[in-house]
């Protein structure tokens, strides 16, 4: 048996909003300008993205471990109403800022550009903003910054790539997270990987096991820091 | 250390498109005639939502086999640009129909009007609808269904329910997936049962393994099928 049929969503559509063009118009005029912000200042900028429990947090406290000697860093870390993470981050001493947006699925330039003036632009060298945990939406987003790592895990499943293709094509990073797991979860990692580097073959792929710290070094020499 | 500062997303701010309620009005008011149009047929409807990966499809492969002898099903499959979800489904010989929604995050009620049409529903009693593998958008966009099912995995971590709280807030059941993994993952199934209780007390939820069929009599017990 075969698929009965295949509806496709055409652009103009009544409930196709995401794709307003006057909105993401304005939020690439904003990030460009947050991005002349963040150079103006010498801040070096890094985006994290990826679904819920893929493991952004565990790789930002990981990095800020082993780059906070080197660099001022601050992290500004996006949730919908909750500021767990933004806890569990601050305590090895950097500064960060909790965005909560609310209902809203994703960051965007604006909510950036508001963290931005409440930070002393002067005394950070580093600033990872980890986005909301969505796949998806982020994606049509920029919010200013140099780079971007998308963090997947493999317990998200064989096709979790190829199913969601627009969050890597501007991916400069992504990590592979919880290689522990592939075996049990029966998902093969160089697949994965693959798939990837189909859609953006310029993106660094990292396997990564945040808990341990394993690959994390190649992240951030991939980030070149 | 604490938190430098906590920065929330206003309503009425310039990219805070989704609460545009003009749109999700629209919406509210297709899904009624969606909802109308089901009964009418006497379909029962069943919404499927979480995040990427945490098993919506593999739950709804088990329910099929298990309840396809009893009821004619038909499927829609929400899914950004691929029918790989879809394809898996049709294999049980059911219904399937595919709704790619391109970088849209969420099914809403016009593409499942859409699918509706497509579909003979005088030849189907009982109707899955699957979203994009996502934990927020979804939340806002009803689609007419009779009850809604949410799923999710041990392996999103400890936090995710009070993180995503929106989700739960209309599900009649929730399905804690991947139960196997949660010694592994360090997660306390019940303890994640209980967030959802505090936010949604008439949620039944169920500890599954979709893998196994764990749990899954369960699921249908509590959507009373």
């Amino acid at each position: 048996m075969n698929i009965k049929d295949v509806i496709r969503a055409e652009e103009g559509e009544i409930f196709d909003i995401e794709l307003d063009e006057n909105v993401l118009k304005a939020n690439a005029k904003l990030a460009q300008q947050n991005r002349e912000l963040l150079l103006k200042h010498g801040v070096n900028s890094i985006d994290v993205m990826g679904s819920i429990g893929a493991g952004k947090t565990s790789l930002i406290e990981k990095m800020v471990e082993k780059l906070k000697t080197r660099y001022r860093i601050a992290v500004f870390k996006g949730d919908l109403t909750t500021t767990i993470d933004a806890e569990i981050i601050s305590r090895h001493g950097v500064d960060v800022i909790a965005i909560n947006t609310g209902k809203e699925c994703h960051l965007d330039a604006n909510l950036v550009h508001k963290a931005l003036k409440r930070l002393n632009l002067k005394m950070v060298d580093l600033l990872f903003i980890e986005n909301v945990g969505n796949l998806i939406c982020p994606a049509e987003f920029p919010l200013g910054s140099e780079k971007r790592i998308v963090v997947i895990s493999v317990t998200e499943g064989p096709y979790m790539v190829v199913k969601h293709p627009f969050i890597f094509m501007d991916a400069d990073v992504v990590a592979i997270n919880k290689v522990d797991l592939a075996e049990a979860m029966e998902v093969d990692v160089t697949k994965l990987g693959g798939d990837v580097k189909k859609i953006n073959p310029k993106a660094a792929v990292v396997a990564t096991n945040c808990r341990t710290g394993e690959g994390v070094n190649q992240v951030i020499a991939a980030l070149k820091l």
